[in-house]
């Protein structure tokens, strides 16, 4: 008998469901469903205006996808339901709502519909920096360790600054939540009937830790004097590894999904970290590099170490049993695009049009005739600020080098080898700390469409640069969890590796470095680091006034 | 009866006339022609393919331009030609040659015809930069005191790289030459009928000086041994101050240009310096800002005073009896059109035809609509390197601070701003050499063409800016030292001052700063200073090694 795992994505605009052959990987169907109310960052169910920098999304939504995509791909696989031996999903983080004790989240109960801190408040709900800002400093006043974990600031995305913004603005919504529960885990619970905390969202989005657990009450205490509990009174659970079973399908929802109940179902975990599986990571020495707007860096480690400016360490939190390491950089292809929309001359478009090229392709095709340090432009890429290792959102960016005949695909490929160099850093960073990192995996729509920059990465970094095999990489990971979740007796694997193995991918594309090229960025890197130092510790903090004086010329 | 001046300006690609009345400084007609050959860089004469670098021009396109605007504004103004009481000439410079003993070109020879060496170097030939380069190194080697005088170092665009060429690379037509003469000089003789040497180019561009006259016989003879005489062999005559009077019209040429014989010609001036009274400036305290592609700025002094990093200081250089000091940027409308060609989006362009304007003024109406500081953006203006106050051509352009919602109008204004900024740092090493600077007056295209960029430079200098008030200032100007040539017994003006008072002028409209913007402009001029001495001053010489990089890596 042919034996099936699910696994379901839920992203920031859609979720997306995979039927994987736990034998061979092989994606069978796949389906995508986005939610009906998107993400709502100006109106609350289109009728409640929402202040800047909201950002939430509706529960209701997540199980109306379910309901579409699962029994979708069950159907298009042409398989038998009792083929299917174990589900997983992932979600994006912190995704985070209050619900009553039986899951329900507050803003299904018609007394809060319309109050916008009842719904989730989604990952890139930024509104909560206020809260953010009090949290480091207060920390940072009382010396509190746990900072270290995340390179010495937490961020306004993560679970507590958006918990205490809702006491603070909604305290009815406060007092009245049973608890606080993560998307990633709700949907678990959904599934399953009961909640299960994952590590991976606890770690690295709620200050959790596998032995000393969570911030102390006095130091929620100090934050708000009615947070002192709050994690006795509203984040009550123990918190599960990744990688474990968090329990069967339960009857009614089997019946809703078209599904045999009983399957087993994984602990739920957030997707970024679902995808090391998914690209075959199985251990240390190998970095998973996901490329999107921004980049997440991802590595593992048999001990925990202090590595400065990372964005987590987690133990549990990546693939089981090891630490997880996490960096990351601010922008990516959002640099890129920023350079496409504000910079790009009329004459390029035109010329695009005229040879019936996409423009991207007509402005890739001009810069990778270019030999490193031809440009004679080196760029910091902190058009975003900088997460790793700097730690400094109010770092900003700088080009260096511009000439009268400098062209526009000259500073395009500088942009973009400015974030090969910020890569570079980090993985020296880590290196530094004793993590050992060899190689480079790549995930991401960048590493899919662009073989120039990968190009540029594996030459700047002077590593072997590997692609992800699937395009639905967070999915087919979240598979082999269902999988792992299933067991070996039960048509599934017993380890994380085995695993990853069978059901993992990479692309047969790897990107190996030219001695030549990698020798000139040796020398052109030298100076982006010189410039980093410069303008990111403190020499010149230049950025940082400009950005007081722009603040007050706005105002 | 009335009286006027005939101005001739020769500028790089066109000679052009004006008819001025002596009394108010009216201009009654202009002519304009372009020169038949125009600049040759590729091709000589069409046929012969020249090297890298070369900019050459036909002396025979002098005349026949001169044949041709003078007659046509005689005629357009209706005025009889023994109402004309002088006659000026500007030139640009160093644009020199080499002649026979009776003025004629080398290249007139039917055996010189296709040697390039034999035909005029143009201001803009660079190709004796190897030259400039040795006369450099040798200078400071042999601690020469006049290197000082040009703020330590000389360009190739100046007389004695391109007379070193000739001497290198065609040293039959440096042996041939009865003399080098710069085409200012050459066209007074053409009119007059002997050579007079005006001491504006002789002084900046010729390496001259009222006491000390040229380099002694030791450096030249240092320098190439065939040289050691080149000033008594090659460049004979005397060095006349500006303002005097070289001769008179002769007969033959007032026969070809219908005017009566005997009218006074002044002596030749460069096409910037000649400027100064068209814009009533007539003694220190103010400084004469031309904005072009580049930008060229000019003071006056009473005494000759060492100033870091000008182009040159020249008695009786730019007006006669003072001291005229010059210092430059290297580029200025070169940048912002830079800019519009390499970094101005197409969605720009799209709105602009939709709203039916004009590029430029689409994107000045958003630029102007910007705060000081507001962009949050500080650039360095080193786009074609910096000439005063550092002298260093390898230096190169920076922009700092652009996040991902920085807008193309922003970079546009904080590369206007960058400019601005340059000419302060220039103001400030004047004034701390003891030479005034209160208020600034302007020239160009720019100034004449674009309010938004005056204003900036007036808040930014905390200064008023008044504009030169006509479009034709060199040939203006050339009117008035055709005036001053005359004499006020022959109907023209026995001092500068008084003809610039009737002749010069200035529009209307005066910038002043903005109290508050000036305040926000310092802050910001602080930051730009600190780059400024950070890149340009030798603490992190990254401009240079990236240029290192880029000529490797283009090799």
């Amino acid at each position: 008998m042919k034996r099936y795992a699910i696994g379901i994505d839920y992203g920031t605009l859609s979720g997306r469901a995979v039927l994987v052959d736990v034998e061979t990987g092989e994606e069978l169907a796949e389906s995508v469903c986005e939610y009906p109310h998107g993400v709502m960052d100006t109106m609350l169910n289109g009728k409640i205006p929402l202040e800047p920098d909201f950002a939430l999304q509706h529960p209701q939504d997540y199980l109306d996808v379910l309901l579409h995509i699962v029994p979708r791909v069950v159907q298009q696989a042409g398989v038998s339901p009792d083929e299917i031996v174990g589900i997983g999903t992932d979600f994006t983080a912190s995704t985070i709502f209050p619900v009553r004790a039986d899951g329900t989240p507050l803003c299904f109960l018609p007394e809060y519909e319309n109050n916008p801190h009842a719904y989730v408040k989604l990952w890139k709900h930024h509104a909560a920096q206020k809260q953010a800002d009090r949290i480091n400093q207060l920390a940072r006043e009382r010396g509190e360790k746990w900072l270290d974990r995340y390179g010495g600031k937490i961020s306004s995305e993560w679970e507590f600054p958006k918990i205490l913004q809702v006491l603070e603005e909604a305290p009815e919504i406060y007092d009245d939540a049973d608890c606080f529960v993560e998307a990633s885990d709700w949907i678990v619970w959904q599934l399953t009937g009961k909640l299960t905390k994952n590590s991976c969202v606890a770690g690295y989005k709620g200050i959790w830790h596998k032995i000393e657990g969570y911030p102390s009450e006095d130091f929620f205490a100090a934050l708000h004097p009615k947070m002192r509990t709050v994690i006795k009174d509203k984040m009550p659970t123990p918190v599960s590894p990744i990688g474990s079973c968090a329990g069967e399908l339960e009857e009614k929802m089997a019946a809703r999904l078209g599904l045999i109940p009983g399957i087993p179902v994984a602990v739920g975990i957030v997707d970024a970290h679902v995808c090391a599986p998914a690209v075959k990571i199985d251990g240390p020495g190998t970095m998973f590099l996901i490329m999107g707007t921004s980049s997440c860096h991802m590595v593992l480690g048999e001990t925990e170490e202090s590595v400065p400016g990372i964005c987590g360490v987690v133990e549990d939190g990546m693939l089981p049993g090891y630490f997880g390491y996490e960096a990351g950089q601010c922008c990516c292809g959002d640099h890129f695009a920023w350079f496409i929309d504000n910079c790009l001359p009329a004459s390029y478009y035109e010329e695009a049009v005229r040879e019936g090229k996409n423009i991207h392709k007509y402005l890739r095709e001009k810069a990778e005739k270019l030999y490193p340090g031809e440009s004679g432009l080196v760029a910091l890429d902190w058009w975003n600020g900088n997460r790793s290792v700097l730690v400094d959102s109010d770092l900003t960016g700088v080009i260096v080098g511009m000439t009268l005949l400098t062209k526009p695909e000259e500073i395009y490929r500088a942009l973009i080898e400015a974030t090969a160099y910020g890569t570079r850093l980090i993985i020296e960073t880590f290196r530094n700390a004793g993590i050992a990192v060899e190689q480079l995996i790549a995930a991401g729509g960048i590493p899919q469409k662009d073989p120039m920059t990968m190009q540029i990465y594996s030459d700047v970094l002077n590593m072997p640069v590997y692609i992800a095999g699937s395009a639905n990489g967070p999915a087919l990971g979240a598979a082999i969890y269902g999988a792992l979740a299933a067991g070996g007796a039960r048509g599934g694997y017993d380890s994380i590796k085995e695993a990853a193995q069978h059901m993992g991918k990479l692309k047969d594309t790897v990107y190996t470095p030219d001695a030549a090229r990698a020798a000139v960025y040796d020398e052109l890197y030298a100076e982006y680091k010189m410039l980093h130092d410069y303008f990111g510790r403190g020499e010149n903090d230049v950025m940082k006034r400009l950005k007081a004086i722009k603040t007050r010329s706005r105002s």
